[in-house]
């Protein structure tokens, strides 16, 4: 057995749509974190990684920001990767033009829709951001590119103009409207009424943008493929804008497991491509980021320790191996002397049960006054109790 | 305006429970994450920081792992804070009695019931399973405790042995049950499920224990709160075993302004507890973690700055100050002339129009050289294009 997930999953019937497309945006959005800077050769080495993943989609870049954006998203779509590369516009024909000229198959073209953005940030009436954004649409197409428009804030936008926007980007040709829960600020039942809603009158694909400013990305996704959404935008470790995105990993395994909804992904290499993502952007993996962090397949407390000794599955949903992930056992003030016992044996080091307790106890002083137990603290402890050998 | 949230949560009409107790575990489950060790003063000063919060009940800590813990949870229950101190103790009289020495007002007793644990950890029957835990509820009654049972792994146990064990915990006299979803394996449709079932039977509280493994720890809680269950875990951060728990800042933030339901916290304090708990257990708090990260309110691409310096909430779905947080704008590849103006303006220094173009490009260029922006880098690009001066 390789997973063991709650039996109470099943216990509702749910229908997610027949085919689910991922379109991953930690090459944009991860990118536009603060303080992350990529340039051509780490654009290029996460792309290829997230082709070999599997993934449908991969937003490259948003390349008017600036000539070597633009170099690393053409360099994107000359790779010749199963994917398809994508690219994000303003709703401007210089931006679009930016945008054929790498060689993308397609765009994400988007506008600030609520009140608030359409005021303060682009300072147009809601009549007049209709008609800039439509035409964007028709130049796209007419260039052969495969089109969604994204209605930025859309989750804090009035649901008639919303509708009236996303129609209007039907007729004009986009192939899939966007959902972008722009500060992440929906929940699940919100979600779910929102997307069926629009499910009434839009005809086109529906793909869902969610932030996490709460924590709850990962489920408004969920929520909204539920109601009928059938694409997602996701990035490696959750980076991106604020407190990040849907965390691609997270999006997989949790419909994978915990839903039996199976992407057909090659998830092996999900524990490399969270560590190049790290390295390259410099931005770390907390340790206790779910599927990927240093702490989910790492143990220290006795109760947990010895259980895992025996049957892993006790203390972890899924075994290390599917994501390329390892577990650890580490010692501490809770360790107790099965864990002990265990860090002894890999050392070849046989000892009497007394001996066992005297070096459970030290390990426990040792780490209550701040020591962390690393080889040379637990070797010094050993040889205290048992007398001089080597390791 | 202090916050603007999507007017779709209100879509449906949602109960949540008229009273919401939230018992943290920052001190014992937060305290389990591996290479984490608070002492004494570490504990009592989260401890009394919680208390300012205005949180109902803390759990305080294991007593019986050592003689140190032990002090720990003593001298917390000995400073008499509004919250009601909580141990942890298995069902075994020994760690019961190291609780009461305690002086603390409450107990949590668990037992392992999936048929998993049951085998694998304790390698008991069903049957003695049950027989093991009961004394101990009596016990600790008979001691005027206040005692919550939890069955470890309970969304992963067999439902009919579940009642069975719950409803044996509710007639020997315990005040609370609660569900540990110890591996963060069920979804918000199976918790859902499982607390409306339990509902049916149990006649006092239930509460909800919820790991994060999948991401979806915060969504469960929401889920189990809809179906009827009264009490929820947290820690502070969402530290804990393996992907850590139910992080505190994040469900009564979500309560609050997604949900509209307030818990009467003392929410201002939630910036100055997060790095707090950071500091003492030496556990960085992600950069994007939700509400309390460092790059929640940090801003660098050109158009969200532009949008945030005319109207916060454009780019944020709450004010910072809320929580003693603080907003913070950043230069880097996606900055625009208005982020550099707003920086130009803050040092007191005058550009023309020409001027602030040539610092916008240059700023763009070496971040994409892979520099840091920093006020030292910045400085140089303004002397490179005005000539030298005082900043």
């Amino acid at each position: 057995m390789k997973y063991f997930v709650s039996p109470y999953n099943q216990s509702v019937d749910l229908k997610f749509p027949e085919k689910i497309t991922v379109y991953d945006t930690t090459l944009r959005d991860g990118e536009q974190t603060p303080g992350v800077c990529l340039r051509t050769p780490e654009k290029l080495q996460i792309a290829r990684k997230l082709d070999e993943l599997g993934l449908h989609q991969i937003e490259a870049g948003f390349p008017v920001v600036s000539r070597e954006e633009k170099r690393s998203v053409k360099a994107i779509a000359d790779e010749n990767l199963d994917a398809q590369i994508l690219a994000l516009s303003r709703t401007k024909k210089e931006d679009i033009d930016t945008a054929i000229d790498c060689d993308v198959d397609g765009i994400i073209t988007f506008l600030g829709t609520s009140a608030l953005h359409l005021k303060h940030k682009l300072n147009v009436t809601p009549e007049d951001a209709l008609n800039i954004c439509m035409n964007s649409i028709e130049h796209a197409k007419d260039h052969g590119l495969f089109v969604a428009f994204s209605a930025e804030d859309a989750t804090r936008t009035d649901l008639d103009f919303l509708k009236n926007v996303y129609n209007k980007a039907e007729t004009y040709g986009a192939d899939r409207v966007h959902i972008a829960d722009t500060v992440g600020a929906i929940s699940p039942q919100g979600m779910d009424y929102l997307v069926r809603e629009l499910r009434k009158e839009i005809n086109i694909e529906i793909a869902l943008h969610c932030h996490n400013d709460f924590g709850m990305a990962l489920s408004n996704c969920i929520s909204g493929l539920l109601a009928g959404a059938t694409a997602v935008s996701t990035t490696v470790n959750g980076i991106g804008e604020r407190a990040g995105n849907t965390s691609l990993e997270e999006l997989v395994m949790t419909l994978l497991l915990i839903y039996g909804v199976d992407l057909d992904y090659n998830i092996g290499v999900f524990y490399e491509l969270s560590q190049m993502v790290e390295k390259l952007t410099n931005m770390k993996v907390p340790d206790n980021k779910p599927i990927v962090g240093k702490n989910v397949f790492r143990h220290e407390s006795g109760i947990h320790v010895d259980a895992v000794i025996e049957e892993p599955l006790t203390y972890e949903p899924f075994l290390p191996e599917l994501i390329g992930h390892q577990r650890r056992i580490v010692l501490g003030k809770h360790s107790g002397c099965r864990a002990v016992k265990a860090k002894l044996d890999e050392c070849g080091i046989a000892v009497t049960k007394d001996e066992l307790c005297k070096i459970v106890g030290m390990v426990k002083e040792k780490r209550e006054e701040g020591k962390y137990i690393n080889d040379n603290v637990f070797n010094d402890i050993v040889r205290s109790v048992r007398g001089p050998f080597e390791f």
